[in-house]
């Protein structure tokens, strides 16, 4: 059996989670490996707001104990977990990401914390976020070049997974936080329907676009850690009552057809990484057939826009007592962003919702002919330099009407930087969507060893 | 059996259901008494903005057919109900109280139509509204005395049944257009928890506020109407999933103990009529220990100018087709509420929707402590003069925290006006509340008669 440290951290998500609940690997081991891989890397990424790792070694020890007396395990035995600093965890800091919050020590779990602890996973710690989940920087670096930006707003979750300091972690998108970051840092990042993860105990920027999502370095394990933090919550009006999603299992099913796929010619496209471009069609060519391209009407031009203005509206609310208690330890792009958001109408507020539905049922409609809408994760590689997180131009628009979004990592440009691959399926229909792109992720890893010449599976 | 067209419109409508469904009495004999008594009393009370008696009579053979035939009959066989002409009904005008949309014939019929329809009951006209069912009047008057205002905006589907037009009327209510007008008319009016019965069809003034509502001439009455119209709707995304409500048999049923009244001193009482005032101090008394008085926090001064934002904004943006193609055309009521709600910041908007909760956690403990909160439904009986529908102070704060309320035709003024006793109850205890008011009901006609020398029950 495996069981260097390095062995275990390479192992996929899924498989250390049945060797947890098997007992063929201890908890304490595999914090152990993680612990030493955070010793190393750590220094250069600094992707976490808040680490101990004599505390991750008492949950390990708990958890081996729990097993060894022979109880029922959750599905995410053992697994410890990245959570960004938004999301509240009791008796543990979360500073969302602003001296303003220098010392805030929640008095109770955020909803997702309770369902990850109860599910047998382990707090890892908390991962950096921007500035109150915003674009102002934290100081993370990007792992596969500490020159350029992780992305953000949910820096350290991106960076510790893509860094193999964390084998899962928690993040939220109110733009392309979730999306743009994975993208930048080489991991998947996914984003489910809104409203499918409830948001209590999680800093609150925009409630009608907050959207909790998960990291993984598989799509596997996007799915085994967004199956337990789904479900509806009474106390989150926007968590809508659905069945269980049965997700991993869904993901993990095998595509009743060859599926297919529309590439769709987002606003900004042609302003994207050459290297990017060149990628996108010769994924579109390779995929023959089985992809389609379709222009968006030009109502979808002021989507962008739109969606910022529900953005700058909410967040000027919602973050007052931040503007009153603090104004001058605000970042400029946070107080832009209030001042702008002070400015805006009602009537033309509600107006801006109100697009969220016809938006929605453009996509909605393209997504009646195809399993997935593909589109770039980014515009690009990670933009060199920390002072900026980079556009989410391409993220946005599917947070605004709330379809499931994943991102894998199968591009790199010609410096060896990630780029991501978006996939945008139907609201609701998560697992269908995660299915399809573990099965665009398995067939492009074929086709590159291939490329390569590697033996083709 | 009773069978004078005068007798049948006294008798009350569950007995008429229950005559109906027997077949002691035929749809065509109450639809015949109605035209006769429309015919009568229409002229001077103008309640109807499209009735036509041959469409009410073939609806009423219909009926007769249809049970003639041993066919299953709904809960209203046979009642024809009047409907506040805001309330899309497929091939009749609804001309939503504007000149805007004189001739508009809606394609469908609203949740509310297709249910009371499925159940039996027939479509005996359009009542009229006030403008786009805001504040400047309709032409109709007081039945109790025409030279004052009904109330509005449900300002015909109240007339109509305290005129004995309507055995039953639907309407709606924004801020206190179900119960003031019901109040000044001398009917029971009853406004359901919010998103008890959805809206869907039902011209939008403010969704955050508007709530489907129910006249009749007493409470089992209401409680028979309004159990057809409740019940989740997918359209309406404020339309709660909840169980049937069995609303009616709530209502019959005894009170298990002898129910106990918060009487609650709202912002305005001290401007209240003085026949108000002492008949609300008389009924205080007469209750003894079953009432008792409560102060409301100091916080609730500013509900009334809260919901006000909030009705402004809102009714700026859904107002505002009516606003671009026909400014000169709207009154100056409804021009002066837009321009209000276009000058109110997003922000401010967000801010007091969110006192919504505040509000009602604070009635929520006065409501743990008795069966319900007393409170006048007007500041008195319905003023003279047709240019202004009356005061809605004490019916918005209810209206906007979503509380159940009812009022009942209990006191008259030194003149004979009518004026109505408002019962309020918790959030989704429609029928417990109903039930309340029933008792109350009796128990004051009961005491009435003593008084006045008739022979107690």
């Amino acid at each position: 059996m495996a069981t260097s440290p390095q062995d275990i951290l390479a192992l996929p998500v899924v498989t250390l989670r049945d060797w947890l609940a098997s007992g063929a690997l201890r908890a304490t081991e595999l914090a152990d490996a993680l612990i030493a891989r955070i010793a190393e890397v750590e220094p250069h990424v600094g992707a976490f707001a808040w680490y101990d790792p004599g505390f991750l070694r008492a949950q390990a020890e708990q958890a081996d104990r729990h097993r060894q007396l022979g109880r029922l395990i959750g599905p995410l035995h053992g697994l410890p977990i990245g959570l960004k600093d938004v999301i509240d965890t009791k008796g543990i800091p979360t500073e969302n990401g602003t001296v303003l919050d220098g010392g805030r020590i929640p008095a109770a779990d955020a909803t997702v914390v309770a369902r990850l602890r109860a599910a047998g996973g382990l707090v890892l710690g908390k991962t950096t976020t921007t500035e109150l989940q915003f674009l102002h920087p934290s100081a993370t670096r990007n792992p596969a070049n500490p020159e350029h930006t992780p992305g953000g707003s949910s820096a350290g979750s991106a960076a510790a997974v893509a860094a193999g300091m964390a084998p899962l972690a928690v993040g939220t998108q109110t733009g392309g936080s979730v999306i743009r970051p994975a993208s930048f840092c080489g991991c998947v990042g996914f984003k489910p329907s809104f409203g499918a993860i409830p948001r209590r105990g999680i800093l609150t920027q925009s409630p009608s676009l907050d959207t909790v999502g998960v990291f993984a370095r598989d799509v596997e394990a996007a799915a085994l850690l967004a199956e337990v933090l789904m479900g509806t919550d009474p106390a989150d009006p926007q968590a809508q009552p659905m069945p269980p999603p049965a997700l991993l299992a869904m993901t993990m099913a095998d595509v009743p057809v060859v599926p297919t796929f529309a590439f769709v010619d987002l606003p900004g496209f042609s302003d994207a990484h050459p290297d990017l471009r060149n990628a996108m069609a010769d994924l579109v060519e390779r995929l023959g057939e089985q992809a389609w391209s379709t222009p968006l009407p030009r109502l979808f031009n002021d989507a962008a826009a739109t969606r910022g203005r529900i953005n700058d509206v909410e967040m000027a609310h919602h973050y007052r007592s931040y503007a009153s208690k603090g104004w001058d330890r605000l970042s400029p792009q946070t107080r832009d962003a209030i001042e702008r958001g002070r400015a805006v109408s009602a009537p033309d507020y509600l107006a801006s919702l109100e697009m969220r539905g016809v938006l929605a049922a453009g996509l909605d409609e393209i997504l009646t002919r195809c399993d997935a809408i593909l589109v770039p994760a980014a515009l690009g590689p990670a933009p060199q330099g920390l002072h900026s997180t980079g556009d989410s131009i391409f993220n946005g628009l599917f947070t605004f009407t709330g379809h499931p979004a994943v991102t894998l990592p199968l591009f790199t440009d010609t410096a060896g930087m990630p780029m991501g691959l978006q996939l945008v399926g139907r609201r609701g229909e998560d697992g269908r969507l995660l299915r399809t792109a573990r099965w665009l992720h398995h067939r492009s890893a074929s086709a590159d060893r291939h490329a390569t010449g590697e033996h083709d599976v």
